[in-house]
């Protein structure tokens, strides 16, 4: 044991500095983390699952060395996804969920005393018996009567189930090529098994990936224009998530018109909801669904649909800034 | 030379990847690109200065260690900094920059065809140079017939002139303890200093630092209600800025209300200024000053106030996580 | 759970390449283990202890952000310290260690079985608990009868005691000024405390820092230069670490000459010692003793001592590249 | 301008920090050097190249993100490289350099006084024109009348030559199986091409590859054991090189035997040589061709030979350390 550090370091500040969490946002940009400690680990058939305890933001769910949500800010990005879709529909009693074997996702649904039944299905069940065991904040949500978890394919199981659902929404990774959720961002998956699993005024919502002024090109902006192709309202927005070191984005779609004012939402969540949102509001939501001028334009020219068939291309992960014409 | 990399990178992808860009944005959080090469490196008498060739963002400029601006993302910081005190303003003429030095803010100033004067007082005469002969975007902006270049403290400039001006722009580094800047940003610096160098419906903008759902209690938070101590109107708001990894945020404050609408904003844009913004229009600003509910309720709550002679205790750089009580 | 990776990172690569160990092995030199995971972290009164499971050496123990001993190569290290001393010794029964507490310089000194005594002086208390529990490979050796463990400082314990040893060892921290071990490498202390406390014949022998081709100026030099001043007879000798990613070097000093030769090592390792070495033998020996020409050119120039009182200059950690005139 | 460091990094300190050159040395294994400046890059149609101005070694020459030499250390591997070879033949006066584009491997050639020819065969036309732009320390032997240089696959050249050479020296990558030198360390390669080309008592010497404890495995003992099938006397030998963080091996072979000892290697360097070597002498060299106990165990077990038509498996960079049975 011959090494001491004479780096003047204090005490207590030596070990904690020594082990980082480290991610490729991009090709060429890296987000590095310190760690207290890695607590957990785990694998599937599909991933590797670790859960992490870092010291900026707290424990920190990764899958395949992609961090998936932290618990300092996992709220926002959850909020987000669930709450508006939610509070447009005059009465939401059932959801569907695709993914979201982590939990959050349904907790924040069960959130809505107006709903009755939840529908997770996720197709990797070592992912969900991991985050039940560990993400203590989902613990209730995993053991409430009303959610019904589902080991499948969420296409899969659209197609195969006859129910409709109130409210829809898509808890999936990114649009990726040869990615596994690519089969759920398509026209055709859209138009032929989703929307039929939608009742009347029916709302879907998806994650709809980085939505930055650089990023949005990635998949947003093509989710955004897929949806306009089947649904006849469509309201993509974003929020800056910080562990994420992006801003992100959601697209909520219709067939009915979104027409819910500012005061209007505060009221329904006051009425409607157990507990209090940390992040969002009438007001956050009114300026998370005004899109940056750059993002605004660029939204309006995109062509691209996701297809089955041709997916000729697909704005590739990292390439974004290639796309960046007009920008330099 | 006996060394070949066996692991498989294609040609062109293996000198890329070696060289990178760190910064800790705070403790135990690390921000990093892929370096092209570092073009430029000087020193002057207050700081080190280097302009790098980043894989991300372009060129990028480096002092102290800490990243000011990139080529590919700069123009969110300056438009945001600069236009909406411009707009806002019935017609601005004369405008004073505290810092600037980079001259990015200067030349956004100059776009708007009114100003007929601009004063840039920065104290660091090198870093200057230094920007004039390296940052290309803002060469004709150096050489503008109406910019004034004074190298001094901005406050003994201030404080020494007998001028007044129609807007007073802040761009200056964060009031960090001890730091440069500090003495910049103090409630008597305001009253006794600043605002008697402000005509009749002046305005003042300053940049106010980090404005992401924790990162907000830094400084942003803090120069909001300092400011709110000394204007009667004041207006807060932010923008995601990508190479930052962070939301920034600005404070604008004024004694004549701001009361320009979408409408109007996106008018005197078409009629006073010269060239395109990329990101900023009157949607954007209307998105960009409603602040997310979680920072909105923690401005309200702010009671700090910058002062000289006390200065009892300011939020540490890199220690916002520990004021989130209630957040876990 | 939006994120995935799509850059192609097959199964069980993912997670593995995330979390890193990193270590400034000096100033503007990094060394950075891919880690598995983080096995148990402690305190004590004097420092951190983590033990990690890093994915190149295997288990590492890692004292105040410094890398103490890694599972696949620490028998290098602590068969060079503790081995040729005790076999130039003609019958070593009593030892005495300096340090140690993490177990491994005991374990190879009851190898020898002419030892019937061994007393470990560790001041740590907490470290050596640490290294009881968790250090798998030195269990026996913390339950051997002959092992007499006592928690003190070193020097203290010397100067209380009165027995007298074969071979004194020392397994402490490098002599960093203002460092917890300087105290245990001055002139004045190994003559009237550590001397004293041999018995005739005695060998001291000391892990001596690192002893590479420039780093061998740190404190490698110097205490073989201080040894010199008290023994008629000192041997320097080196080996390369990887998990040190340096070479190492230790020092044996005594008043009686050491003229075992090759042969003669070999064959008392066979007859005294259980177990077999893997890095140690009499060739092996032989060549670490002869250091190279830029390292014997060095020492035989080295004028400092460590001293109590003036402690005029110790080579910095880390500075050892600005003493390298003539290298250039 | 609004970022400041409020980290308290002085002066100077803030900038050299923030650059790193970072080399995977292996898989879960980096090494990072600080960078003052990227000073030069360019590209071959074979490879990238750079000339980086590091902080712990100065100026280091890297090819396809591979570190191949730095100022500070080089001296280290081409003095083992060349010297060995040359001071033990009787009277070298004709050299072949496969590969050595670098300029460093020919700058100690020429300061054997009986040498009167040297080719240097290096296949990439443009690293030989970058290297001998900008290494300075190689620019005299670069213009010395008695190096040729010839552009073109070393193979090639030697099927084609009809000249034979005292000493043949291999200075190329390593044996990577599908990588660019694989066809210049087989059996039949040495046997049918390079030995025809040695005149009677000619030596061939080549850079065998990493020979650390563990590290040997990759190509080390399999380069050893290839050619002990080609010739009758084989010396392989190492030093631990800084930069590399790694011990590195190297193999020297004739069919007359090598007999030279310490003193006459010494003398022989006194007459023969200009200037004074910084790391070789007799003493230097026999450590240096004493292998540690684990290594020579190791290499004698080695059964393994490159050969053209089978390369059954090649320890995979990387991989060594799976290899290591008997070490745990």
């Amino acid at each position: 044991m011959p090494r001491f550090n004479g780096n003047g370091s204090a005490l207590g500040e030596g070990r904690m500095k020594s082990c980082w969490y480290e991610e490729e946002i991009e090709q060429n940009l890296r987000w590095c983390y310190a760690l207290n400690g890695i607590l957990h680990t785990g694998e599937s058939k599909y991933q590797d699952i670790a859960l992490l305890d870092t010291k900026p933001f707290g424990k920190a769910l990764v899958i395949d060395g992609k961090l998936q949500s932290t618990e300092i800010d996992e709220f926002i990005y959850h909020e987000c996804l669930v709450h508006p879709a939610l509070l447009n529909h005059m009465h939401p009693k059932t959801i569907f969920i695709m993914g979201g074997g982590e939990g959050s996702t349904a907790r924040e649904i069960l959130r809505h005393k107006t709903v009755n039944k939840v529908v997770m299905c996720d197709i990797d069940e070592e992912v969900v018996d991991f985050c039940r065991s560990y993400l203590v904040a989902n613990k209730d949500a995993f053991f409430d009567s009303r959610l019904e978890l589902v080991i499948n394919d969420a296409r899969a199981e659209l197609e195969r189930s006859e129910d409709r659902f109130d409210v829809i929404i898509g808890d999936l990774a990114d649009p990726i090529e040869d990615g596994p959720c690519y089969q759920l961002y398509t026209k055709s998956f859209y138009e032929s098994v989703l929307k039929p699993r939608l009742k009347e005024n029916g709302i879907f919502v998806t994650q709809a990936g980085p939505a930055g002024v650089f990023s949005h090109t990635e998949v947003f902006s093509c989710i955004y224009n897929t949806l306009r192709h089947v649904f006849r309202y469509v309201v993509p927005y974003s929020a800056h998530i910080p562990s994420y070191a992006d801003t992100w984005g959601w697209v909520m779609a219709s067939d009915s018109p979104f027409n819910l004012d500012t005061e209007e939402m505060d009221l329904r969540i006051k009425q409607r909801m157990a507990g209090e949102n940390r992040y969002l509001d009438g007001n956050t939501f009114a300026a998370a669904s005004i899109l940056s001028k750059a993002v605004r334009k660029s939204l309006a020219k995109e062509t691209q649909v996701y297809t089955e068939g041709s997916a000729k291309f697909i704005y590739g992960h990292g390439n974004f800034r290639k796309n960046r014409s007009g920008l330099e």
